[in-house]
């Protein structure tokens, strides 16, 4: 089985992708799973780590960004007043951020004995969605074990699809999960790399648009899928190595809304739409010795590039999340087919539709 | 000529329109404009009226949301605080919108002698895009009797394309400026209208998307037209009768962006997109006599039809200012063409492309 | 001892307190704690519910406001998009928030079976400082029992200073806590109430104002107390039954940085100061059967009477927290003294200084 | 008459002023007046110049931060967007705000002859309070040649009180006006200064504090003024040489919030709060050559310094306001008494109030 949607020939937008065509393109960036996948369990965590050093003490500049924000994720105000990150972002399903958070901060006070003795606290910064349709939500099968797990299993090879948090989710009334993909962003002869992961799990199915076809509603039809109402809710992880000075990194990291529309979806009520977003090119010292600082900032006017890229790239991570995920069957006998199930089929319908 | 893009076979999204598929399907909505066409000056201003009434003191729920803000729309601050506008909305040139508010002011001094005097004063509403593409704008031609002609022809009946307000503006490197669209949202047994009026003026061709469609690259291929950095902006209003509280049209008027990416746009870093949104389900009056007043809102669960219906009507409103914008020769030679002049070729090639 | 301001013959403004001068004036809403209090061990949960019934069924009109966001409060994003709270709000150490989260949830899943079976998730709100000067903040001390401890106690009755989450909290150099206090606020003949309950943990103590005077100026010149950095943080909750719609409940909840600047504080950079504010005089049922429901809100031009009872509430319920905290010694022989002690000497001091 | 708050033996807070305790102590800024004196003609225009060269190719970073948004401030929504002030920042009454940005859009023509030509358009920033009470506003008599005379009478050295656009404003029942001073912030051995200019125009008499002294109630009690409601508005100028990101510069800047309370205001509905903050230590070229440009940051750990810079700066501005302004008799009798005219019997009381 092919996994993602540039082995179908479908290429999104008119970048180049960076070398793995996903977030861990970005140099120093790492993903790690835990995947529980048994009957009616069907959910996990992911961690991205924006590089592979001390986070609390070397943070990265970072966003938060709410599409739509019938949402739970944990650590936004602070990343919004002081425009760092300190943690690993963990992602996981939606009842569970809070033992996750706790988990997250048990590492951390670990790894950094003064926190919460000689200097403050520490900002757990956690995503999630709503895998209940598949996974048994209300059972609240991840334990902080399994924070420990997904941290340890980081690398810059990861799986995607139905793996860690996105093991019981579900995207345009088929199985998604984790996906990701990159762009490569030339400023004259530097090149620099913007990579987004997704945890997707919204959509109705009529509404999924594949590259401008509307492969939901040919699918819909072929399966008499019942009309169902938009639900759900997407998490874009955005990594880049440009500086960005945290007013453009917000502004890029908006941009993944674009890639957001364009397979579909409305942006519905229901939706916890969140982006966070993060620049390993301008790093933040805990204990900063000097009083000034010199940041790194791109010129506003090569700037579309970025947005472009952020697009491109959420677009296309939501397409590889879907066709990287295989059918499930969860709990109560709810099951969600993998997009690839269906791809050949519309692609040639595409190709006849005339 | 053929004006509106439904006349070509082209159906967006899957809601019904009101009855003229526009934006004065709100009822007691309005628009007018006033066109300054002559050699090099190509611009003007445009008025929509929430209603007949005296706008001061009869007061209709507002928000403005800013999709990105490289632009100069006057008036959105206190909208934001009061949840009100209070004049009617004008559209102009960036240039212009000084002189323009300035007209206004006079405008509502003359229609409430109590301001300034035994009131407040009063917050004039003027969104604007850069036509100085095709218009001469550094000739400031917009004078204030302008303001008076757009706010005296408005009428539920107007036109789109190149008038008013739109007489210069260009989209996707095509002739842009007015276009308007409606959807009818139904509750139970009860019909709201909601209607999207856009100054169209941002968009490389080459991203242009129609329906799915690359036809920006294929008009841009068939023109053999260069490449062009990304520019301008679009101004939306919103307008319906669904009782909204702000914080749910707040919510709607955001979805005026999927439609505009749904069209090919990034939204990119040169734009100026501001949405303007107003229901006339809410009222608030200015010398309100009672300490309590009466709001009706939309149970948030069946809030995802008015999602749906604003990012249709903002997708065809877009298109429609560009089907019925006819080419035009403007300063310096600068020439734009209409869409029009495609569509035929472009719904060929569609059709064929297999 | 006496534990509130208003017995040493300080008032704060003008207007009058409700019958116990406290958030539970609001008909409903009851207040609970649990307080761990063992050697280095001073930190613990405080719960405000909102009202008696069930909260996930029948929600209250809810804003998040982040006056400084240095902070790890969870639940503001689906309180902004939503305008709704669903939970108990729980107050805990910085530390604590995600456990507080988790237990909050399975309290939720308990009394409502539907949820992540045939409705959507729960938001849990919880709101956090830092007491790591006095208390083993590594310990992770709270448990997910005291948090029903902390609920199941809630009542109109409740006590003030170093209880609940407010064990180990400090304040300008002293001991802080919970305080409270509240206003009435009459429209025509009806009366509303206006409740603030804050958690303090904020201030240097040079900067303590007491009504006008330096206060902490002279208690620190009393003490030879050294310079410290400010550090910090506080959260309020404000209560209401006033009818207010959500854009008019956040522009009343924003008025309680009045009252905290008016205690001396600058709003430090370490401090994370957000407002939870709720009227009960505003209900969203989970399963509401009606399209179109009526809200009740204020005439906007009676809405200084809320603001002036925002600012007013909140500065007293400051001093409240410190005049009802005793003198504490915590971990590693740290100590914070109680303002009683120093109140006598301050007000006499504030009577000769001529 | 002595002019200034210091004159008086008051001293606000900690911090030293800059040499002339305003905010031209900024090395660069300059500020100009246009007066306009004439009978029931109360009013003008105030200029605020960040640098003396081109503002257009040469732009200084800045923010717009709304504390309360009953006003009509022009040109904060690019501010927000692109972090930057392109223009002289103009100051007038509310109802002329159109036509001073049309001047002001006329003199950018002139000074850069490739605004609409070859480059975009141009962000006006024109901030403004109600003059009302004292000033035939209805006659709209600030002509754009005003605006001119403002501009090439910017200086070092400038007039405070009922001067500009400060003619006919009032505050906390007294007159008010243009107010400014300064504070000087160490960091190692490097000094930075950071200013503060206000247009005063807000209050209830009964509400004002004087350093901790219920001065406006002592007036109002001598004066048997009557109740009125809290009504106006004041604007913040903040400048600064401190290198602050963007992000940073917002911070700073709403902390001129700290400073209006402490003066008595509880920030009513009827204000147009809003604080315009720019840095002269971070710049951005129009052309930038650079794909990658450096921006200089304090290290946030310093931050506090700067927070109470800006409070201690706002506070005093505003109380240089009331000092500086004159008794002014306007339009139909209105008159509004000088603060000066009360201070002595003021700090007598305070000194005898035992």
């Amino acid at each position: 089985m092919k996994g993602r949607i540039r082995e179908y020939g479908v290429v999104i937008g008119s970048l180049r992708p960076g070398p793995g065509n996903r977030i861990t393109d970005v140099p120093g960036v790492t993903v790690g799973h835990c995947t529980l996948d048994d009957g009616p369990v069907k959910t996990g965590v992911t961690a991205v780590l924006p590089h592979g050093g001390n986070l609390f003490r070397d943070k990265v500049l970072a966003v938060a960004h709410v599409i739509n924000g019938f949402g739970k994720t944990a650590g936004t105000i602070q990343i919004e007043e002081l425009g760092t990150i300190e943690t690993p972002i963990l992602l996981t399903n939606t009842l569970s951020v809070g033992r996750v958070s706790d988990a997250l901060v048990e590492v951390m006070l670990e790894q950094n004995p003064e926190i919460g003795v000689t200097t403050g606290t520490v900002n757990p910064v956690v995503g999630e969605c709503n895998d209940g349709y598949l996974n048994d939500i209300r059972g609240l099968h991840v334990q902080k074990e399994h924070v420990r797990v997904a941290l340890s299993s980081a690398a810059a090879d990861f799986a995607e699809g139905a793996v860690g948090a996105g093991t019981g989710m579900s995207c345009y009334g088929l199985k998604g999960g984790i996906g990701s993909a990159s762009r490569v962003i030339e400023l004259g002869s530097t090149e620099y790399t913007l990579g987004v992961l997704v945890l997707s799990n919204f959509g109705r199915q009529q509404d999924f648009m594949l590259h401008g076809m509307p492969a939901g509603a040919w699918i819909a039809e072929l399966e008499r899928s019942p009309e169902a109402p938009e639900k759900g809710s997407i998490i874009f992880i955005l990594a880049t190595d440009l500086p960005l000075s945290e007013r453009q990194l917000k502004r890029v990291s908006k941009r993944c809304a674009v890639g957001l529309t364009r397979t579909g979806s409305f942006i519905g009520n229901g939706s916890g739409d969140v982006v966070i977003g993060f620049t390993t090119g301008n790093r933040v010292q805990h204990d900063e010795p000097n009083a000034v600082v010199s940041l790194q900032m791109l010129n506003e006017n090569e700037i579309d590039a970025a947005f472009r890229a952020a697009a491109e790239a959420a677009e296309e991570a939501i397409l590889n999340s879907m066709t990287a995920a295989k059918t499930t069957v969860g709990r109560d006998g709810h099951d969600r087919k993998g997009l690839a199930d269906y791809l050949d089929a519309v692609l040639t319908k595409s190709r006849t539709r005339a």
